[in-house]
């Protein structure tokens, strides 16, 4: 997926997880442990360089101890 | 994806998505031509038998006119 492709949901999905990750002081390790992905599928996903599925949009939800929609929240 | 599995935001999809479209009086067929997506992946959302991905989520957000948050609400 090219950077200007990438769409506005996926944008605001990887920027409110780093904020939420960011403010409970965890890494990307520990977000993978807690969600049950791979490092790398966390990573990639705050880059904004993977158009994930619900269900492992649910598993960062549940990860970051918020609700899905909180992940699309308006910055 | 059997039915047990089935996760708790993509059911919550699938209810939001057919009561958005039937208040708003249209066909799976239109909201296939208004989000892009074929008509057999607009019903098997709403039958809740797909994972779909955050890109597809965006299109029938868009061709229902509503935030991707609303398609999370709990009823």
């Amino acid at each position: 997926m090219s950077m200007q492709e990438k769409s506005e949901i996926i944008s605001r999905l990887s920027k409110n997880m780093k904020e939420y990750r960011s403010k409970q002081k965890i890494t990307q390790e520990e977000l993978s442990f807690r969600s049950g992905l791979h490092r790398n599928y966390i990573s990639d996903t705050e880059r904004g360089t993977r158009n994930i599925s619900l269900e492992a949009l649910e598993k960062i939800a549940k990860g970051l101890e918020v609700e899905v929609e909180d992940l699309f929240k308006r910055q």
